[in-house]
């Protein structure tokens, strides 16, 4: 479906597809899910859009992890801020250039955090305000996904490397 | 295998496995591998074993993205640092506690930033030095990661919601 048709979530003028959807190709690694968000959003219409969107809230979050994964939270106790990898599993893997309505030009999937993209993988650094290694939970300051969104990963922030205060990123 | 074997990637006293193993079960979702990295290291003997240790050498790398994808380079060009995902596929998945050399005792996978994980997707965040869309390279100025390692992803990275200096971690 393309813009005209009114779908927001279909192609737009400026937005190109890749000649084969990466979806029906994605045998290359496969991936377990090793427990889910929960997030208040649960309409992808009120969910926030980024991040900061999602801080501007004030919402909390909660990461729950599987049973049998719960022991690697062993010594995480005491972080401030953990890296999330989660599953974009409700998006389309095909545009590899993209027009969001807040740019002024399409650009290369590389270039937008946008959840539709190959590996529909996001990334979320979160504040961490609990931990509950018995109930494997982590409670977190926000986030921006909807309730129920499958998660990948959970990696400890280290700002000797992950944090590049004077990063720049060109003008859109 | 284990310590005793002389095994260097067995399992180590205190360490704990999962009851399955994720690489059997991997079927969640799939992954499509967009792309290599080209680094200076082909035996995992002589690989750094994190970007601290990758920067110290002055060793620069290259991203290669597969031809399909290379539009969604537009519009990167200008930034100052990306955020890469890549797939750790020489890697264990089994291990959900760990006690690395490094470590006066076992941890929790979620607290190390290990590539053996459930779901071996490793992250940097790297300077560019150098963007090529019609080539598919951008070059970094260092990596952790064996010559040929699969590329899952790359975003740009956002110093207002990725940068936190002040982030700590727990005492190990």
């Amino acid at each position: 479906m393309t813009a005209e048709t009114g779908d927001p979530y279909g192609i737009r003028a400026g937005e190109t597809q890749l000649p084969f959807d990466p979806a029906t190709r994605a045998t290359d690694a496969g991936l377990v899910f090793i427990g889910r968000i929960r997030s208040p959003w649960t309409d992808r219409s009120q969910c926030p859009k980024n991040l900061r969107q999602a801080r501007e809230t004030g919402a909390t979050a909660t990461v729950e992890i599987d049973a049998p994964y719960r022991d690697g939270l062993l010594g995480l106790e005491g972080i401030s801020h953990v890296i999330l990898l989660y599953w974009m599993h409700r998006g389309r893997r095909d545009l590899i250039v993209q027009h969001p309505h807040h740019a002024p030009r399409p650009k290369g999937v590389f270039a937008l955090r946008s959840p539709v993209r190959p590996n529909p993988i996001a990334l979320a650094v979160v504040k961490v305000l609990g931990i509950d290694r018995t109930a494997g939970t982590i409670t977190i300051d926000a986030i921006d996904c909807l309730d129920g969104t499958p998660l990948l990963d959970v990696k400890p922030y280290y700002a000797s490397t992950d944090a590049v205060p004077d990063a720049v990123v060109p003008q859109s």
